[in-house]
């Protein structure tokens, strides 16, 4: 049974309340809550599913952090992605133990940490921002998560391309994704695919000209809609709002130029 | 660039009707299409992102396959599960390279694959199944993919309980998921996820019922719809017809009778 | 051309902020906008279509007011019926000008208002709540609309019943709709449409049961989700929270008890 | 009770399978199905609620038809208008009995039946379409609902604008919409509103552009969507697939060129 310490990430649930928050343990540190104070040191040494109470009495369990709920609360200085889109996206661009992977732009980190995690000791992620306050951020928030030592960080402009070549994903989340996908082409390897988030219809509409142009094909144009229900085995039903939309998620294959071989001819 | 052999996968897509296969590669093997035939003897030594012609003269790409296109597209004797629930899954059970995985059932392993392609050399997937008919197909299906090592397949009713303990989460897709959640309990590690599917609502009910006895926490129930677009820049729309469910995602954390450390206390 | 009189509703909305307000026109009255003030007399003699501005020179314009926006914005002390629900209702329960019509309850007089709209003059509405303080608000929501002489308002409990027989359709929208199906079935004529509305999934499954234990057929369940969108020709995308829910809508047909007219025999 | 007699519509509803129809009541006539022949005489005087039985034995229960079912099956040259979005209309644009409404186009008359079912007998329908069939088609569809005398059916494109003013509604479903707002702005009486569908986003953006140029005013952009269920007391769930989409439905009020009464004045 694992034993929290110093440095540990962990998940804190309210039983009465569901307050919920991720905090690194630190010898000496609190956490404030509106149903009292937690000391960090009476963390240290339980495990996780174990409970601590506030100074108020009030039960707090201990849970393992999910990427789930770490990518959802990254510190952010941007919009973030979301566990819905980054979940699929992992499955559509056939990342996994071992990948390399590009992404741009980096953001807050919150698809790093997720490509990431499961690209695992053998991949690589590569993190393209131009903004360098939001490299570092990312970097902390990846460095957080204990998977910073997989990611490349890059503060650079992608206009000139990127550096790498047949990688085996690239995910591109920036506001123009239209003007770089020469670039992506040339970096991803040849019948891989490449995942754009765009949030507007009108975007979609540039990108897929894009891609037409570019030699990409197998283009797919998806929404994913998250309906969460209120937990309440005798009064269940959808909440009462939900988030409508994040984004339109874009998928293409890279085409080669090269070969093409031509079932008609005899020789066979 | 990787060269295409024996035994290898490789996904077709005509550019022409948008169809799409997924083949292993067998000398003297043809593939018939509506397009005309292709034989697998000229996809040989070609590269991921070349294209062949059928007998007829119609190009087909070659492309990657991905685990979204595999999972989808498994044999299969029973139904199976969704890219946007698979996906969503591996981030709230905090799945990844190096993860012990409990599934049950096993079904036509279409989840089996997803798990054991996330969770690297390292992970292990254990795979509860009843019939072993299942559990055949479900081999055979992972080994396609190329990740039955990571799997051991057990037929097996857990009416007894699970062999396994301390596993970092654990998956069910029962018709009476309800039945085995005390079962689930004492496989899982303490403060780690166990994730449902049930098709109804009446389900629902019933497990949030049994969660809440069988000390799980932080429960969570979600659905999610994937909205497919056509693909056409300047007519852009939905699909005309989506699919309307496949079930409802149930997830909670496994909390330990073990400690309880009182904040109240002064000598801790 | 129409023009605005003492007593009038006419709805504001501002073309900066999309600001709006629907008032009733009264001579000296004024509305407070955080743009300014409006007097009520400057809008007076004013046609719909034309602007006013506020003491601080923000540009209102006067528009007609819709069914739409008054049923959304009843004075309220109840959960109300959004028009994606209403409008709905009104074509499965085949209301329309002329029709009559039992609504159970009356609530704040969202529905009754929408309901009263639409039957006509020739058309009745019998609203039955067990709150008078309720059934007041409604009445005077409809007074508002101009339709409360189409409704007959009952404070009474329908336990024992409704007065009425023969109606053309009846909604039921109480928290309890299972314990009166019976008494629905009796007030409705034959072959006509019974709705229902239910925030839960336990309520759908219940009242189920009831309908096919108390002669209704012809049974459906749907729910009815809107998704506005950012009005931005250039920048066109969904809002970023939608409701998730208001509830669940059931539909029926009374049975009669009476006459079978079996085909096989030839005398008839 | 009412006696069902030649000539009049009747909706056959099967208890064992669910099938339906919706049928017109004619002397020696008879409706075939899967669980056999229904013959129209032995309908004739029974009364909505009754039920007769097929020449197999099989019943149909004689349920009253709806505007709800009518309109969604009319017979149809063209893509029809559905309830979900027909009944939202109706709020939106502030249809009622005795309205008058312009339509264009008008298709194969789903929306022309329910405008006309909902406008009374005071209330009066323009329906505009190009091509004579499909006018004569929708004619004939709303002449079996009994509303064809409350609509005005014009054969003539309205590049040269509409032959009314001062309407109170105005609908257009026409491929490309775009080109007719001004003249849909010069029928609307002013602070009156428009309705538009249209099946893309290209074309809700090229919409929103024309609405703005042509002093439209409280522009509103939504899709609806119906989530059907499975009626199943004990396994309650969503049906499989659903419609993902029909068309975006723009909302906007015709703002006058007229007056503007300023705030700031004292002596008005």
């Amino acid at each position: 049974m694992a034993v929290l310490k110093q440095g540990d990430l962990i998940f804190l649930w309210s039983p009465e309340k569901g307050d919920t928050f991720l905090i690194q343990l630190e010898k000496g540190s609190k956490q404030d809550t509106r149903l009292g104070v937690i000391l960090h040191d009476h963390i240290l040494d339980l495990s996780p599913g174990d409970s601590v109470t506030t100074h108020l009495g009030h039960e707090f369990c201990l849970l393992e952090p999910t990427i789930y709920e770490f990518s959802r609360r990254v510190k952010r200085k941007t919009q973030i992605m979301f566990p819905k889109d980054t979940g699929f996206i992992l499955l559509a661009l056939n990342i996994g133990p071992g990948s390399t992977v590009i992404e741009c732009g980096t953001g807050s980190g919150s698809l790093t940490s997720v490509l990431a995690h499961f690209v695992g000791d053998n991949g690589k992620v590569f993190s393209y921002e131009r903004r360098p306050e939001f490299s570092k951020l990312a970097e902390k928030n990846c460095c957080k998560w204990g998977v910073a030592d997989r990611v490349e960080f890059k503060v650079k402009d992608i206009e000139s391309g990127f550096d790498e070549r047949e990688v085996d994903a690239l995910f591109l989340d920036v506001p123009n994704p239209r003007d770089y996908l020469r670039q992506a082409w040339e970096a991803l390897a040849a019948g891989h695919r490449l995942g754009i988030l765009v949030p507007t219809t009108n975007q979609v509409t540039q990108v897929l000209e894009g891609l037409q142009e570019e030699n990409f094909i197998d283009i797919q144009v998806v929404e994913i809609l998250l309906r969460p229900y209120k937990v309440n085995s005798q009064r269940l039903r959808p909440e009462d709002t939900m988030i409508g939309h994040t984004g339109y998620l874009i998928f293409a294959a890279k085409k080669s130029l090269r070969h093409r071989r031509d079932g008609l001819s005899n020789g066979d």
